[in-house]
């Protein structure tokens, strides 16, 4: 609304204005007063401006874009077994990447030491200095109340319950729920263009984050998504760890369906397992993955009704084995949701894969640190 | 981002300044450019500034604030059986309403010549010219492609599908879903605090108004929020008119609670007989209305989980019976949702209860009327 130096750099980073003079237009802002802000983000790390070019006339326009060298940020996805690390620049660009095994269950101490040598490793190995690193997003396998970056009461994390993850580091540090940074990473790497996006992550368990008008819909407590434990028809029988019974995740999740085919004299552990079975051709593996997908679309049948997505992505482990899911998903959702909300629906499989949840976290923390007011936070304190 | 007229008025109509002064400084305009848009705001009706005032030195300011003596709206609540049309100023505060009865199956033109009269009638009785109409909004029970204002394929709407309503008029004209207008009604009247709302309004049917992040949220196609066809468990017996069964608004709407009455031998037609024999004390009138209530509860669980709003409204013709129709959607929802998302939900019955719609949809022309594209535009034209 106001033209402070956190809008100008908006107006460049949404590509609406490249040069000073673009932005005085734009703004009604006096042309020293444009120059001073833009002095102040390139001091600042934040914009770079080129070599002026060769013009037809006058005084050649230097073209000023985000600075891409001189910042960096991390994108960290924990998971229960895994801690994938990636380092990018303002500009979404990964310069590098990493991932190990971990147990999450060793508790934060643990694994954030962990994460604290991986940065480092990748800033040595890019180049970057530690001071380049502005900021970071982490997503983590439970509940988290974003404003404090603290997990609650997180069911598979044991130790990490209120700990507050961004006072372990020394850069600003935004922490979520895996799902929601998978919605974002997918999002924004794949379907910029969409408004509204389900993106639903099957894996031990059965989550979604949801973008609504371009944004991370995280409801009133930060629990929207949690569709795992919405209740399907036909199966009372089945009690969930939650406490109730016919809940999504307790009958169609990689957990519940392992433990289905080892009841069938089939072991299996987890979803990976399920999905192992799958791949070798186990026919009661598919039978039960396409049946998860037929129960897994009823849910979705209703979210469709309500939410009117132009996009279902399917993530998680299972979706390995997508084919088999969609057709079951796909069957449900055009056999249950009204025509016009299903007419132009794409279901599709994540693009972004096992990276979405690095990019999405690295891009949480991209989207912060450029965010108006932290810009004008940022200027003002060099000032 | 920028400055222009339309944003100078939006910090006015947002409290954020009150006199030329304040507008100079929040945005870093010079104060003649500032002074420059302001009078182009007060000559097109939409700025008004009060007299000078006593001041303790200097020049003493004058107060800027949204002209509610020139401009009006009109926002008008089609039904099937009735139409409210309601005159607004652009403050949203209501200058005069009046109700019929109509029969929306006389079609477009009868109809939309009977608010013609309407509007004029309230225009004439609260002394205001014709020309101070500046926006309608008209909610319409079926749904409706928003950005042309025509119905699709509206179920109850005969002679309606496709027919262009802002066509009719002189004026620009906004049409909605009825359940958007009123959510949009609810929100700004009761809850303009609150990010994250459903309004349920429970009539014949059964349909949802979604706002999310205070806005309303209409999805990719503009169906959003259509529950009424969302799988309930347990009634596969009970067919749809959408063609499939078991949907909820096939078990639990007004005509579906009538009809159930009438097979146990206890006349009713529509939803508002079944109100009637609640409040008569009719024992199984009461006692369906409350098993619909722990249907609608069971769908709203789950929309609960996935959504996570902090209000939930119900409103529509059977919430005249709120008290029965709420207990069991309470019931089912504490029992079903998670806890999180449970602890701090308000469920409640509608406060604008009757001029939900109406106020909705002349709240709705008044955010077209002052969006910052239309007053630049409105501004140009005049300059």
């Amino acid at each position: 609304m106001t033209s402070t130096a956190g809008d100008l750099l908006a107006l460049i980073s949404a590509g609406a204005a490249t040069t000073r003079a673009d932005l005085a237009k734009l703004t009604g802002l006096a042309r020293s007063t444009v120059s001073q802000r833009i002095d102040a983000l390139v001091e600042r790390g934040l914009l770079e401006e080129s070599e002026a070019m060769e013009s037809t006339g006058g005084r050649p326009p230097r073209h000023l874009r985000l600075a891409t060298d001189r910042s960096t940020v991390a994108g960290v996805d924990l998971g229960v077994t895994h801690c994938r690390v990636a380092l990018m620049d303002l500009s979404g660009r990964v310069l590098a990447c990493v991932e190990d095994p971990i147990r999450i269950e060793e508790g934060p101490e643990v694994v954030l030491a962990h994460v604290d040598r991986r940065v480092e490793g990748l800033l040595a190995e890019t180049g970057r200095t530690k001071g380049s690193l502005e900021a970071m997003g982490i997503g983590v396998p439970g509940p988290v109340e974003f404003a404090t970056g603290r997990p609650n009461n997180p069911p598979i994390m044991p130790g990490w319950n209120e700990y507050p993850i961004p006072d372990h580091f020394d850069t600003k540090v935004l922490v979520d729920n895996d799902v929601n940074v998978m919605a974002l990473g997918e999002h924004r790497n794949a379907f910029q263009h969409v408004d509204h996006l389900l993106f639903v992550k099957i894996g031990s368990g059965i989550g979604c984050g949801i973008i609504a008008d371009g944004r991370l819909h995280r409801g009133a407590q930060g629990s929207a998504g949690d569709i795992g434990h919405i209740r399907v028809s036909g199966h009372e029988d089945a009690g969930c760890r939650c406490g109730n019974s016919a809940c999504l995740e307790a009958v169609a999740g990689g957990t519940a369906l392992a433990r289905r085919l080892t009841e069938l004299g089939i072991p299996a552990e987890s979803g990976s397992d399920v999905v192992a079975l799958v791949q070798s051709g186990n026919t009661q593996a598919l039978r039960l993955v396409r049946e998860a997908g037929r129960l897994i679309g009823e849910v979705l049948a209703g979210l469709v009704n309500f939410f009117n997505p132009q996009v279902i992505v399917i993530g998680g482990v299972m979706a390995r084995v997508h084919e088999h899911l969609l057709a079951g998903i796909r069957e449900t959702i055009y056999r249950r949701s009204l025509p016009l909300a299903t007419h132009e629906l794409e279901i599709a499989p994540s693009h972004t894969g096992e990276d979405a949840a690095a990019l999405g976290a690295g891009i949480l923390a991209i989207e912060h640190h450029l965010s108006v007011a932290n810009v004008n936070r940022l200027v003002a304190g060099a000032g």
